[in-house]
């Protein structure tokens, strides 16, 4: 089955121009990519053996039941799935499938691996099934762009990091057209199952195509897969996304090297901002495995209603009371979607935009008088750097990049300001000096841990189970994770059973609402009452690099041990 | 020995008050941390037995050895010394020695290991001795602040990264008075030794306070031991500065990373800055190991009077080379100190830091008439944003903060302007987003390499015998290091041998020359002989997270080892 390695694991070059988006068939090994090759996947005990699809009660919506009930009239109410033991096959075993398979979105670790387990489960359960990986994303689909994956082609991505094998794509299927090439795609290439491995956008895409394909009587069934760094696409079935646990050891390992440089020297406040847009849980993750001085959670920062100037004030009010027993030095983690929690910049933003667009925007000064009074305040509240920023960097639409503000730095300067102050004040004698970093696509690819690694094969594993045993509509669901691998739970969970709906152009939209960071939750609580500690105290704690065997290689996130009750 | 752990780590806090600037004793330890402290440490043979010292011939001076003799009338031309074998002590067991120490300047991975080496020197060879570390780095000598080092707290700090057992400073000690105040502190702790654990500056200052403690007919005598994570500090005797090895293998994980990301999202050019301002070793060797498409060496940069345009020209060809392959991504790494190795930037720095000195910066731009032709092209080809970065940041003397400039940025902007050219000139179609990054902080700090373990390990315990054996204005120094460890060289070069003068102030002033990238070295002919097919041909290599056993965890770098002349 494995292809032979020479001793420094150099893949026989592939010249047979079979016009591959990969590059890693070609690719040399380093040692330890070589080794996690053959890591060792244990599955679930209930995909070990025979096992039945047992449903649960009917489901409902996370909102708004009426509306998902009509936009998805074939998929509302189904049931979740659980597989348990069972005596015999419920499945006929010499059911050959066809499966496609697309990844959607950004990269996270552990991709390869699911597909690793659709394939297994097929090889397994199904022998003489084919598989299809779309390439490049969503697009791949409605292009029909696909390679068959044998055991050949899958075989070196097992346990790695990264989406190459088929890569990756943003692209949505919206449009009537969009999903009539779809449509053809799964008509010409036969397929009984289509798995759909992304975030909430595109398990929300895969149900509509699920309901798509029934309301059509096509009999192409659609299972999606929870994938995102940013941990915000999880529910009760849906413990944790897969990537998160890896993307946060990188950063936390990189965030403990940053804390013990920030002691040793004894002159720097490090100000971390982290990859997560949409939720903080990364940020809190982090915090919880490190330990900083100082964390922002969007989340918090939302739903206290504060301000710029209050964040600010917040962080230099722990400054300044550090720098009266002599520590100058600190760590501060920050959400990258910060200052999409700030409803004030969020106004401000909207009033540029507008402005941008209808007025000329004069040296002088005189287009700020169309700022209302508390936007005007907050702008000039704002470093230079920042400002300009606002008024130059737009997008295509002419539109602010806010993506492209980096927080951290901004912070930077505020505090910088608001320290001067105080030290004229004379309630303030440290010294500040601030250093930024962003710690994200470092993240997004690495070599997945051993959960991640483990998990997502059985969420793929489970995935080709689910289309055997002819579901569509579901989420592949692992759960009871703070278990013994064997003990984990296998199934799955109605898409529309997460949904809600958002107005969008007078229209209803059906969107997986995103799982933001619970301020009631037992992850952020516990964060709250330690912080205090960790704000003056320096209890910092450096991980070290992610190991994969030995001390620390089985541990799983803080977050979810937490959310799962342990005490973590 | 070991102080007692509870299970997860959690040292006993010490609440003795004892002013320590550690906070380690009181933190809490990962496991990885916890397993890395019983991490056996080795030693070279020579160092498990008797030994005795043997001196090579006398030594000269890397340049100006008549200037160099003059500077260190009592230090000039001492041979370098070897540990041999041998039959018996040639050391007095009973001589108990009063040993200080100090961490100088910027962090590296594996200090904690050297001050082990001392310390465990002591204990096995020198029994009743005491250790002095001296806190915050040369300040602390000269303020004779300093902590008794004993097993109990040494131990929590072995194979750990950070300097925080005793923390660093850059301080210098330079002046009469600066000199004088460190002969106090010698006098009154009555050291018989002073171990300087620092760069090319921290061991210059060793061999001026060797000189001037001999001169004086005072007692102490001063070892160095060569660390910095830069690489530039080595000559023949002292193949590589310790930290070295642990810094690039963090990067060139992250680095690996962003490679698979790359390679897997297909649209992006990550520009990665990596630490080392003054050689460009740690770019080299993460090229190395990592195979980007594009590497920019400051000391070729230099040799070939390249422009900032002529280094923009080359990426952009790179480029427009892939984009017509259909790869519209690639990594770049570029050294932290690129601007610094390009003249004509030097020169405009040069005339603005006279401009802004001395005449009025108008608006309208009038003040350019006073750049040179050269300069004023120059300024107008850089991005807006660094022309005002260069005209606003200004450090305290009002010079351009040449340091601040983010080389990446800039370099993203001039491409894109330059791939915008030819996208209207027709010769490029392709797609440019960049995506910057710096890698620095991070690696300072992180857990030792087995290889930086070792080394520092071994090159305390050699500065613990060649004080003991009498010996002052040394380098410890250990060889053979492609070979196990056990047949590793130790011993000590001298100081002034690495020396050269510099005219500064009209006065002969003596340096340790940094050791630039060589163009015609090993390591570097290896990667311009590899360059071409990295840069259109994806041959990325990740070599994953640094592992402490197992597959890769004794690999030493790529640089030690093709200059140590064998094929990596």
């Amino acid at each position: 089955m494995a292809p032979s390695f020479v001793s420094n694991g150099n893949f026989a070059a592939d010249s047979s121009g079979s016009g591959t988006v990969t590059g890693r068939r070609t690719s040399v090994y380093s040692e330890i990519q070589i080794n996690r090759i053959d890591h060792d996947l244990p599955l679930p005990s209930v995909l070990k053996k025979h096992f039945k699809i047992v449903d649960g009660p009917g489901s409902s919506a996370a909102g708004n039941p009426d509306e998902i009930a009509k936009l998805f009239p074939n998929m509302f109410g189904q049931p979740s799935s659980k597989l348990v033991p069972s005596d015999s096959n419920t499945v006929v075993p010499d059911h050959k499938l066809k499966i496609g398979l697309v990844l959607s979105g950004g990269q996270a670790p552990g991709g390869h691996n699911v597909i690793s387990g659709i394939f297994d489960y097929l090889q397994d359960r199904a022998k003489g099934s084919t598989l299809y990986g779309f390439k490049g994303g969503p697009a791949g689909i409605m292009k029909c762009k696909y390679v068959v994956l044998d055991s050949d082609f899958i075989y070196p991505y097992r346990n790695q990091g990264g989406f190459d094998m088929i890569c990756s794509g943003r692209d949505k299927i919206e449009t009537p057209e969009q999903f009539k090439q779809a449509e053809e795609t799964v008509k010409k290439l036969d397929l009984d199952g289509l798995v759909v491995i992304g975030g909430d956008d595109s398990n929300t895409n895969a149900c509509l195509l699920a309901e798509n394909f029934r309301s059509k009587n096509m009999k192409t069934h659609v299972i999606g897969c929870p994938k995102t760094i940013d941990g915000d696409l999880k529910c009760k079935e849906v413990p944790i996304s897969f990537g998160f646990d890896t993307a946060c050891k990188i950063y936390s390992e990189m965030i403990g090297n940053v804390m013990i440089d920030a002691r040793s020297t004894g002159k720097y406040y490090h100000f971390v901002r982290l990859m997560g847009r949409a939720a903080s849980h990364i940020t809190l993750e982090c915090a919880l495995q490190t330990h900083p001085n100082i964390t922002i959670i969007g989340e918090e920062v939302a739903a206290k209603k504060l301000t710029l100037k209050d964040v600010t004030d917040y962080i230099v009010d722990v400054v300044v009371k550090r720098a009266a027993v002599n520590y100058n030095y600190g760590v501060i983690l920050i959400p990258e979607g910060l200052i999409d929690f700030i409803p004030e910049v969020q106004q401000l933003i909207a009033e540029l935009n507008e402005i941008l667009a209808h007025d000329i925007v004069d040296e002088g000064g005189l287009w700020k008088k169309k700022l209302t009074d508390q936007s005007l305040k907050l702008f000039e509240f704002l470093p230079k750097a920042i400002q300009e920023q606002l008024m130059l960097e737009r997008d295509p639409h002419g539109n602010v990049q806010v993506a492209k503000i980096e927080t951290e730095k901004m912070l930077i300067q505020m505090v910088e300001t608001e320290l001067e102050k105080r030290k004229q004040e004379g309630t303030y004698r440290g010294e500040f000096k601030g250093q930024s970093h962003f710690f994200g696509y470092e993240g997004r690819c690495g070599l997945p841990t051993n959960f991640d690694a483990m998990y997502c094969y059985a969420l793929g594993y489970g995935a080709g189970a689910l289309l055997h045993s002819g579901k569509t509509g579901l989420i592949s669901s692992v759960g009871n994770l703070s278990a013994p691998v064997e003990e984990w739970t296998v199934g799955g969970t109605a898409l529309t059973a997460l949904m809600d709906v958002e107005r969008r152009h007078g229209k209803f939209k059906p969107v997986i609402k995103k799982a933001m960071v619970e301020l009631e939750g037992a992850p952020f609580k516990k964060f709250a009452f330690l912080r205090d500690e960790w704000a003056l105290n320096n209890r910092y704690f450096s991980p070290g690099p992610i190991q994969f065997s030995g001390p620390g290689s089985d541990a799983i996130s803080r977050t979810l041990l937490l959310e799962l009750g342990a005490q973590a």
